[in-house]
């Protein structure tokens, strides 16, 4: 169950955290534990605290910068306790669920709930490659859930949702944004390319200038961050940006050439 | 906010889990803590896992039995892993959340959830103290939360209920399919605008032939039928295809010159 869901936890600087989220975790049925860039691990403090959910500990995946840990996903949600200047898609923890258990279903589908560090959270660079932002409804003058306390949340709702739709099996197919079409969803490190693609294209035909960045691609990665390409049409996309470039390079070359 | 709501921890044995409930409990806006005979409190090991919480465990009433911390309560709830030999009510937390609010805008009401030891949870004497057993979801072999995770849950479903009975949102901004960030979405007209405009580049860049079509414009207008744009993002699309035409343009224009 849930076997392609994976938590990613950002450069935890408390050991104690890991194994807190990695109990978490195994209380509620997840497994795959990839750790970004760890402070401290694997360390004494994260085994006691996991109470039992060592093997999650031993099998972590350990990587370096979050674009490793996200490369195959098709469904990136990061945790965050901030408003941002540039609003970005914006769900609850139940409704997180709801669209990771969706995506779940599709073949192919690879999903991470990306986490934050303890004192600063993710970063702009690091939510802006999450399709979702996930805020856990806090006090807004004590906002700041431990760690641990935050991969329950999310952990718990995905089980509790999980439960109920093995218990609904006659529930009525539901227009999703995320399930769409069946098709094989395109993962993180595919958008990624295509986002450098895109960006290379824009400077090249004068549309974006890099010290002048007026947030242009931000809001290109939130508009297509939003309608969960497929891997069909982020081979059209890639397509026309390579066409596009070649409709540029072949009339320079022949400007060269005369 | 749920001040009549209390949180009653029993014979904990670690103090860093008192100081996590009690961070858990005022991020979700719970502030009444009452400790049943502590092994260890006040420790400066609360003080540091409540990360600023302390004005909960300094006003935290301790004393020496369950049956004073609840005596006044209109309202009793104890977790509990385990299945028990005599039958009781037993609820999961959206179910407890929801007899908790109900219950707490009776007058005079007075709750207390209750959480049990670290490694053996409440006795059957506490348990039957109790109205209703809250049990949490939890993988069948790896059932036991960290105490502060369960009293995370609870409280969580707590505060997740009550801003919804109040009408508030319990996210930040709204995922909207029609209308997003408040900003004004694109109408039909500008839609079709942008598909003939970008018809038309895509033939000039040669990446589309409408003798041999392929589906290619069908599948661009269900992908960006569906993103909902607003106007905005039209206005960088339709600047994207413009510049393009002037990248290819001014080529082809030195060419005819040459």
């Amino acid at each position: 169950m849930l076997n392609n869901v994976r938590v990613v936890l950002v450069n935890t600087s408390h050991p104690g955290n890991i194994g807190g989220a990695a109990r978490a975790m195994k209380n509620m049925g997840l497994n795959q534990l990839v750790l970004v860039d760890p402070v401290r691990f694997p360390d004494p403090d994260a085994n006691s605290r996991a109470s039992g959910a060592d093997d999650l500990l031993s099998n972590a995946r350990i990587v370096a910068t979050l674009d490793e840990a996200i490369a195959d996903c098709t469904l990136v949600m990061g945790t965050s306790a901030r408003d941002r200047r540039i609003p970005w898609p914006v769900v609850d923890p139940r409704e997180a669920a709801d669209l990771v258990l969706d995506q779940s279903a599709l073949p192919e589908a690879q999903i991470a709930l990306v986490f934050g560090r303890e004192d600063s959270g993710l970063t702009s660079d690091e939510l802006q490659r999450c399709q979702y932002h996930v805020h856990i409804p806090s006090m807004p003058d004590f906002s700041s859930l431990n760690l641990a306390a935050a991969v329950q949340v999310l952990a718990y709702e995905l089980r509790m949702q999980g439960l109920q739709r093995e218990g609904a099996p006659t529930k009525m197919h539901k227009v999703e944004t995320t399930a769409v079409f069946n098709e094989i969803p395109a993962t993180a490190g595919e958008l990624e390319q295509f986002y450098q693609h895109l960006e290379q294209v824009l400077v090249e035909i004068g549309f974006h200038d890099p010290q002048k960045p007026r947030q242009l691609l931000p809001r290109l990665r939130r508009l297509y961050g939003r309608v969960h390409l497929n891997r069909m049409e982020m081979n059209i996309l890639r397509g026309i940006l390579t066409e596009t470039q070649k409709a540029i390079g072949v009339k320079a070359a022949g400007e060269r050439r005369s």
